[in-house]
């Protein structure tokens, strides 16, 4: 219902002239007028009881200065009308399920299970001709998102995941307003709906203070990599891939776990390179049983290759129907997770001979009346699916995606053994007590070692054995305590690198501690601002061990998060960290340490000590609850701490508050 | 001319049953008899004077044992004969050029630049569909290598690449019989004609000794990934851009050096996505001039976004011929290397109305003439590619490429660059002076370190300053010698790892001297099988500075490999190494330096030295021209090498012979 003051009509549609003249019932509007008109507007349909509406223009926030004022009055509105929009400088949404264009494309989008959410209006159209190309299962929701004035990232995941009609959220990310909530709302979409995001200006870092490693090394890709898995999104690094991915999860279902990839083949070729593509994605192979190889070969003939890949190349000139039969025999293998059919399948009648056009037919029809029949998930690659052959449609039509590009299936496949194992984590994962009760604040700037160790004590971190000390005599005192030599440190609020000016002496014994006391404390006025307020703290050495890192601190976009690593001075230079939203569980918190370098040493390499990576994700996990409860925090460095057969040596703590 | 001792005729065409019986001048015999008669076809084959054969059969070396004894056969007509062929164990060969079609295709290829060769089948018919899939530029000669009895990859390359009509070589490769001859032709053959590859079998490593870190941490995969590129070849990582890349490469120029990619859009997604991609492809964005800016905004209006991308959304929907205006400002601009079109052109008759077909065929138009006049490569993105428009058939028609894929373009895109990266450095590459004179034989097994820095030396190599002793007075006399405290070590060719039985006394002075070598001689009486021929070796102590590794491989692929990155006792924990064929120049050691992570310690990180990357590369380049001369070599350690503003020092050098 066109709404103008003009009146008179469009496109043979009567004008109404005033939105208070429209009937009552009218469920969304089209704001198509600039933005100075926006607010307005939104209250007149406030007043008839619009629930909601999408607004095209733009010059509201994202004008900087000359919007800010309509962005001010479009808020306004907002709370006034109680109306929820979609925008402002939005492209618009089509619900494809209930054939309602509020774009404005030349042609309804096909209908199916993929909803699009997406920051720009060009991505839609990528989509829709992606779509098209691969003839995938179609749409049911497209939002484009713009300002997010209003409605965002969260409540639309959560409204698309409760709907029947989507399959899957594909996303064309751009950047969060609050990511915080989205991961909390993507966890619990996660669930039962995958999501699937390509995100943009990941090229982009902002500029960060360094008064921490954590500061240094914590670039917004890398923690936005790390975090969105944890909460079940599954990343594509191609804009190419989101379409194809996001078709197969919305389609398909789910590996079991502790299984692998059979990869039926017609020829070496395309094997090798689907099986070297696995490998790089992490995705196994399966070990296929004695019985499905006599099965194979009784199919395929006794000198047909019947590992894995299986390749069909000696029995397929004849007979298209062996496809069936092998998919069959391998989806009954308990190893076997997914079947990934490669090559020409779908194209033998015109790589051949036209005569097998009916036998291809048949075979895909067989193929998809197994898939009825397992919950083993079928994939294919076809080097000929660009033609859009009938046995490709038939597959298609019985929920198969068939994908041109060997390199989409092989992402999809990985898609779908991530999503399996993310859920199989969720019943497992207990995130720890988290004593949301308990709120510490911060100081500002740096604090002494020995209030940060207090601190994180508090909120049950373990921090070993340390004292704190004012001065040379209580030093001394302190180090007769510990059965080994110690190190004795500067404990100052102010000094932000101890070692470089004479802060930190190590290997103190009960006869050297005064001197170095005192040494520390000369240090100390000697300097050009002399550090007047300070005392020591007194650690027992720990002598060999592998030096890691655990940092935390507190995203401008995801809130708490927690980083682990390679530690020591050249933790920037080595860039071997890790990240995950706090709080995290240790289960979650061993994962972490096994997608690092230094995992590798802590097995046990070389002369190196065993260390119990258990005791270290407990740690982990208690500083990822601690800091939940810090209010105020900037930066949180544990650096290093040594790791031994015997434990885990928090050596330095520094602790930085906003 | 079809033969076959039984006569008759075959389509039509009258079978000659006996090769003697066919006419004179024939060039080529494609031969589809099986393996054990193919032996004395091609002896009859040489007697009639036929040069070359394809031949198809199976059943030789690939069967192993079952076809060891046909194989030989086959090698002896090969020498009887005179013949040269392509397989066994082939698909066969076309020449789109000549219109021969030794394959036996439904319809022969469209004509064009890109030649392949392929270990696979399948992968031709993949190259082909990909091809028609974007309207590529064609094909001129296709090559299935086979079991390569014959003629293999490095004949094949220097052929095509003399060969006028091809403009790049794209390969699909599966390992080499000999890499070191295939990397000397590509060197050559990369000056005048690209040659893109797609290696397959990248996930299988072969099994390794392990005297040597070199040796745990060359994998096959890591010196082929570093090697090929180094000798000019472009490799590609996924089965759908081998094509694509290709396709780019034989048809447009390449970009100017220190220049960028000026991006072209028409809306924000697609110029995010692209400047991403472009950011993790290493390839950079132009900095257009402000004259470029003005002039742009002159077409696009006061308000477009001028900046890099650019974005024509403001100006589009009247204009479609912007783009041509845009293009030909921007290649003017001396920062623009390449300008790469994103987004809808194409399409937007499509999008908007069908209206604006017209200007967007002329627009087309505009830019092929403009094409002939400029040097400057123009790549586009099309979100509607896939649909085979008239426009985007104008630009490909001009030696245009359009892809449906961004990641595609943006991967073509960093292929051009990186081309003419790799051809800009070949004039001030000098090998240095390699004394392929001078042949030194390594002993079987570990050398005592003294060995090892003698033929090191020898070959002009500096290992720094060290002294041989015999005895503990000899030491003595070697530590006074030095200004600076010492290390003692164990001079052996029996103890691999000598720090690990007391074989290494570090900071010994004069007065310590004489003990350190008795508790060295102690601890090798002591072993369960006593060490007893043994002497010392002493070298200053280097107390700090950045620990490097520079290694040396004998490679079963590639021959004399390089290995440069971060030394120390956590070479293979930490993994941060790269590789190169030797000999290299200095030019060349210092882009290895560069492709390190501990290249940044280098610079100067933090409180480390600044080191002389000149001297270090001179000293990796030394390396990489002594070991040319060293026979029977299996592995060299030189680890860790220490250096500090001062020099470089290499603490401990370790030398395996076959």
């Amino acid at each position: 219902m066109p709404v103008n003051p003009r009146g008179g009509t469009i496109l043979g549609l009567p004008v109404v002239n005033d939105i208070g003249a429209l009937p009552d019932g009218v469920d969304i509007a089209v704001i198509v007028r600039p933005a100075e008109e926006v607010p307005d507007i939104l209250i007149q349909c406030g007043k008839k009881g619009i629930a909601g509406a999408v607004v095209v223009a733009h010059g509201f926030g994202e004008w900087g200065d000359n919007g800010s004022a309509t962005e001010k009055r479009l808020r306004n509105a907002l709370a006034e009308s109680g109306v929820r929009i979609i925008g402002p400088n939005t492209s618009g949404m089509v619900n494809c399920t209930a054939q309602a264009d509020l774009i404005g494309l030349p042609e309804l989008p096909p209908k199916g299970p993929v909803s699009v959410l997406t920051q720009s209006g060009g991505m839609i159209l990528t989509l829709l001709e992606d779509n098209r190309s691969i003839n995938g299962p179609g749409f049911d929701v497209i939002v484009g998102l713009g300002n997010q004035a209003d409605v965002g990232y969260d409540e639309l995941i959560e409204e698309l995941g409760r709907r029947k009609s989507t399959g899957s959220i594909a996303i064309y990310n751009e950047g969060f307003a609050n990511g915080r909530r989205f991961i909390e709302a993507a966890e619990l979409v996660s669930q039962n709906c995958p999501i699937v995001m390509l995100r943009g200006v990941r090229s982009i870092e902002g500029g960060k203070a360094a008064l921490s490693h954590t500061g240094s090394i914590a670039g917004a890709d890398e923690i936005a990599s790390r975090v969105l898995p944890q909460k079940g999104v599954i990343l594509v690094d191609r804009s190419d891939e989101l379409l194809p991915i996001a078709a197969l999860l919305a389609t398909t279902s789910l590996p079991k776990l502790q299984t692998g990839v059979a990869v039926l083949t017609d020829g070496g070729g395309h094997a090798t390179l689907a099986v070297d593509a696995l490998s790089r994605a992490g995705v196994p192979l399966a070990s296929l049983s004695e019985d499905t190889k006599a099965r194979l070969r009784k199919v395929l003939g006794e000198e047909a290759t019947v590992g894995n890949p299986i390749d069909v190349y000696s029995a397929i000139n004849a007979l298209p129907d062996v496809f069936p039969k092998c998919i069959e025999i391998l989806a009954s293998d308990v190893q076997v997770g997914l079947v990934l059919t490669i090559g020409m399948f779908g194209g033998y009648h015109i790589r051949f001979n036209e005569a097998l056009l009916e036998g291809e037919n048949l075979a895909a029809e067989q193929i998809v009346a197994f898939k009825k029949t397992t919950s083993i998930p079928l994939v294919f690659h076809n080097c000929y699916a660009n033609r859009m052959l009938k046995s490709d449609d038939i597959l298609r039509d019985g929920g198969i995606q068939v994908f041109p590009s060997l390199d989409w299936a092989v992402a999809g496949s990985r898609a779908l053994f991530e999503r399996a194992n993310w859920l199989s984590k969720q019943n497992s994962r207990d995130h720890g007590v988290t004593s949301e009760s308990k709120r510490i604040v911060v100081p500002s700037g740096l604090s002494a070692e020995t209030t940060a160790r207090e601190m994180l004590q508090v909120l049950g971190v373990d921090t070993g054995e340390w004292s704190a000390a004012s001065d040379a005599k209580s030093v001394e005192a302190a180090v007769s305590n510990f059965a080994t030599s110690c190190a004795v440190k500067l404990d100052s609020s102010v000094v932000v690198h101890k070692s470089d000016i004479g802060g930190v002496h190590l290997g103190i014994t009960r006869e050297s501690a005064r001197a170095a006391a005192d040494d520390i404390a000369d240090a100390m006025s000697s300097q050009i601002t002399p550090v007047t307020n300070f005392g020591f703290i007194v650690t027992p050495m720990v002598n060999s061990g592998v030096e890691l890192f655990v940092g935390a601190t507190n995203d401008p976009v995801f809130g708490p998060v927690i980083v682990f690593g390679s530690g020591g001075v050249l933790v920037e230079a080595v860039k071997d960290v890790t990240f995950r939203a706090a709080p995290l569980s240790p289960l979650e918190a061993l994962d972490m340490i096994n997608e690092t370098r230094v995992a590798k040493l802590l097995d046990g390499f070389r002369n190196y000590p065993k260390v119990d990576k258990r005791s270290l994700a407990n740690f982990i996990s208690s500083v990822s609850n601690a800091i939940m409860s810090l209010e105020n925090l900037a930066e949180l460095d544990i650096n290093p701490i040594i790791a031994t057969e015997g434990g885990i040596y928090p050596v330095d703590v520094r602790l930085v508050g906003k």
